[in-house]
């Protein structure tokens, strides 16, 4: 069986999570939190979350994890039949982890955890979040999944990383990512609502204390 | 045919073109440099170098369009049969693009066209690099190619871009990246004497002095 390691306050994890549950796929959650140990690094290259155990081995890097399990695995298909639709999937994914995702991550220190961000990095974030959002604004479908008319691994990256965005375009860069862009705020309301999110939501609330505490430690 | 938008500096389109020459594919190249105006963008959602024009409308992102070149095009493989043979290049090449390219490019402005980069971008792209390339260092095969025996299409993202981040650590961070990885060495010289590679360091040659002149009005 799957075994999908890491935490339930990673968004990078719940994507690989709802892609699995999506599926119907049955999968064993063990507990990761990356770093630099020989231990983490044995499991995961670089010492991210997540990483997949499969019965040849682990499998690192979200995207690679997602096309790995839509390739084996049975169950509801994230990606359309043909070649093109796929490579349009694939390329949202790719422009919501490059363009979204990656300079939000550069304020998560600061929206998230307290600690403060240097005025030269939040001002890179901000020109690359708008042409980041405008990017997502001009390629989406929004039909009303971000590829078109069906759920695909796409929508996993968009609503695990647009609302992370968006809570540091608020908090940290004083910007609303989602004004004139209706498309994207309906999309996350109906990801919202879907069933599964219910339980990786109450998952990564029942884990964000000792994550918290774990990380003020660090400091 | 497949029409190749880029322009013959750029390593992204680089890799592409490799992978096209490799597989014996005919195509078309065609002058494009990116960027953020209408035309572009049409294109290319983020007004990125390269994107490949097919049948079906265009695909952006190298990753992408090099995935969707293994699955429709005929030539040589440049992925393993098997789904975790293949997942474990994806992982490769992803690691490589996010913890050495995307770091190294950070610096290309100060490595390359005399523009100087501010030290804490440098400071970060010290470590990151470091990072990256032990990331490498751990997971990468060398036998002698990136992913095992066969070239793959981590050997694309691997020649281009780790030659590159390697001129950035000299010019800019006073580092040799390569200093204890001999395999990353030999590489590099096996790819050098790939017979495409000739004509890939032929047309950027050619291709130079007019993308400098174009940079230098952009200033």
């Amino acid at each position: 069986m799957l075994k999908l390691h890491g935490f339930s306050v990673s968004n990078y994890y719940n994507m690989v999570k709802l892609a699995l549950l999506e599926k119907g796929l049955p999968f064993d959650e063990v507990t990761f939190f990356g770093g630099q140990t020989p231990q983490a690094l044995a499991i995961s290259p670089r010492g991210k979350v997540p990483t997949l155990e499969t019965e040849h081995g682990f499998i690192s890097e979200t995207s690679v994890i997602l096309d790995y399990i839509e390739q084996t695995q049975p169950g509801k298909p994230l990606l359309p039949a043909d070649a093109f639709g796929q490579a349009k999937v694939r390329e949202l994914l790719r422009e919501i982890e490059l363009y979204i995702e990656l300079p939000a991550r550069t304020c998560y220190a600061e929206a998230f955890f307290g600690q403060a961000v240097e005025p030269l990095v939040k001002e890179k974030a901000r020109a690359e979040l708008i042409a980041g959002f405008a990017t997502l604004k001009r390629n989406g479908k929004f039909a009303p999944y971000v590829a078109g008319e069906q759920l695909t691994l796409a929508d996993l990256m968009f609503c695990f990383s647009v609302d992370l965005a968006c809570a540091v375009g608020k908090k940290v860069l004083n910007l609303d990512l989602l004004e004139d862009f209706p498309q994207a705020k309906a999309l996350l309301a109906l990801m919202g609502d879907n069933p599964h999110m219910a339980k990786i939501l109450a998952d990564k609330a029942a884990a964000m204390p000792g994550f918290l505490e774990m990380i003020s430690k660090k400091r």
